[in-house]
């Protein structure tokens, strides 16, 4: 078992009602001036613009608002609020002491970009190319209303900029929410597309440190599979009963462990994510939502690589999906197919022909994915292994 | 599944020569003169008492040491140390910033009551006695040599008064250590004795959440199983193989996780522990270790209860033992034996024949448990149901 440290500060709040407890706690950590950051319409309708507005303005925080944050958040997004909170800055006219993201992971992400450009006197994109590395930033309250990415509870965030054609993140201890409220209620509206995207990134979490080949921290696993065999219940139920309140705080629970960083400890590296580089090139080249990228990449990943490494894929058959006979490599396949067939029947895309790319594509979208250089821990992935991957993924 | 906060903010620090890495912490956070508190000799022989004072002297931070704290801890050393902490602050010479416990849980659960008193002008049992709420404590940074109780990633302190025929807990948020080092090297020379009693009360910690009754956080419940399933192979291995440090850390951390608070999230409650309070009045009277006594009232407990609560031991039979067959309470009487089988298997005692416990003494016990008045979750134990229950454990 590897060495590692785990802390994740984050308080959670979970359940109902739980948005006038976040805005107290920002009341009694003495907060003043928010800037309040969200995406589209969906927190109109779900009720959470409305209870945070409400509990603000009872707390006697001051607030500005910043929405129109877009899946797949884009670098000029976050430029712009920092932009706005430097120039009210300067102004030292109520400078802003928090950021307030409603939404689900792309807004939390975007959030964090701009904690920490607010705090840095050169472009925000620095960060994501290692130029520079966070030192300061202002503290996150968040408001999720969509489950997926667990960046309500790490200190990671995922930002594009389409101009250098890179889907990338950044990370520092100091990104992590300082608290977050997660109320299931605004969930149960969301429409079964989000369900299953949001979904497959969830599962595809935990499958990025069970699958990475490290062996030695076995209750981590153990527990993943305990994560995904969960999901697999809960995904198609909430399909049939989205309203299910249950089952969405179920759902919304395990998209939080599955990468708020425990997964990850006892493993040498913090996991493969493999998986997620290759869905990235697609997500920031096509616009492919975030779940369906890992639909397609996953499995595809999977069939390039196992049969030289089919132990991770045999122990995920046995501790998922009950295959217990035949050789590690018959077992690794079952395996395989199983996760593949299960994507296919919650309605997510297992094959680029599904996302409607074209065949003569997929060299552009290998050379992007390769851009960096080699990457993969289970496997390390040469460019003309990506280009191989995204072949079997059409 | 219920609302519940999550929030853990202490840094584990786990793994090989995490010692100095936790000391250099204490120095970055200015630290400057420490309690060190430590048990009996063990420490001197393991090596993390010579790490320790080294790592404090190279980053020029002032100690003083305490040394002598029992298994099931005593009030009077609490009271001790408080003392002299209290004497030194008011010389102003020096005053004492931060207590550092090297040892296992007794050592930790002593510094947390020792920080709390420390600022506190009454007597620190008034905490036991609810008659206080910590407002203000030291900060915790502890060396765990003997994993078990959590105590190092928890805010609760279990203390024995033995004027008043008390062993009792108290907790509050303020209690977490800041940080702990968790190196599983000192843990090899422990005697099979404390691997067997840390063990059963690892898997108590774990089976206080699974039984207790509550539904709804399924993935809480197959998490605790995958820990106590994962025990249940690590403990008879270490019995063979004491020296081998990967069996160490994953006993350890699986130590950590089973009581740190996150099995009880989703829950009605935080878990049942009638099981803890059953055995506390074994500890109390007649210096049982804690495990020894956990390994006696658990099945005692279970064989009392199972028939009108057969779900929760049946799912236990299912998930753990893997007993397929029968009514649910088959499976739970069978589930029960197996525990108690396993429990034997170790050497750990399941009778209070086997404590040398004389059965006139029952009724006193008994008295003890049942002073506060009727506790439990899945079944509120009256006077009554608490004798039965000694009674069946004889």
């Amino acid at each position: 078992m590897e060495n590692f440290v785990w802390h994740n500060p984050t308080k959670v709040l979970f359940g109902k009602d739980t948005v006038p407890e976040l805005i107290k706690l920002m009341c009694d950590e003495k907060i003043k001036n928010v800037l309040v950051l969200y995406g589209g319409k969906a927190i109109f309708k779900n009720g959470a613009y409305a209870q945070v507005i409400k509990a603000l303005s009872e707390n006697k925080i001051n607030f500005t608002e910043i929405g129109g944050v877009k899946p797949n958040p884009k670098v000029d997004k976050v430029r712009e609020a920092i932009g706005r909170i430097k120039m009210q800055n300067e102004a030292a006219d109520g400078k802003f002491d928090a950021i307030l993201p409603i939404g689900g992971g792309s807004v939390f992400d975007s959030a964090k970009a701009i904690a920490a450009g607010a705090c840095y006197s050169g472009d925000v994109w620095d960060f994501f190319e290692g130029k520079a590395q966070v030192e300061a930033a202002l503290p996150i309250y968040g408001v999720l209303t969509a489950s997926a990415t667990s960046s309500e509870v790490n200190g990671i965030a995922v930002v594009s900029n389409p101009d250098k054609e890179a889907k990338v993140s950044m990370s520092s201890d100091l990104l992590y929410p300082r608290a977050a409220s997660i109320d299931p209620s605004f969930q149960v509206t969301l429409p079964p597309k989000q369900t299953v995207n949001g979904g497959v990134d969830i599962i595809s979490h935990i499958l990025e440190r069970v699958l990475d080949g490290d062996e030695g921290a076995y209750i981590m696993d153990d527990i993943g599979y305990a994560m995904i065999r969960n999901m697999m219940r809960i995904i198609p139920d909430l399909l049939e009963d989205p309203r299910n309140y249950d089952l969405r705080a179920e759902y919304a629970w395990i998209a939080s462990m599955a990468h708020n960083g425990i997964l990850s400890c006892g493993r040498v590296g913090r996991g493969d994510f493999a998986s997620h580089r290759l869905g990235h090139s697609l997500s920031l080249l096509f616009d492919v939502p975030h779940g369906a990228s890992l639909s397609v990449m996953t499995p595809a990943w999977a069939r390039y690589l196992y049969e030289d490494n089919p132990v991770p894929f045999a122990r995920l058959a046995e501790n998922v999906f009950d295959i217990f006979d035949g050789s590690d490599e018959e077992k690794a396949i079952d395996a395989i197919e199983s996760l593949e067939d299960f994507f296919s029947s919650i309605g997510a895309p297992v094959t680029l022909r599904e996302l409607d790319i074209d065949e003569a594509e997929i060299e552009r979208i290998a050379e992007n994915a390769s851009k960096g250089g080699a990457f993969g821990k289970l496997s390390k992935l040469e460019p003309e292994d990506v280009l191989e991957i995204y072949k079997l993924a059409y």
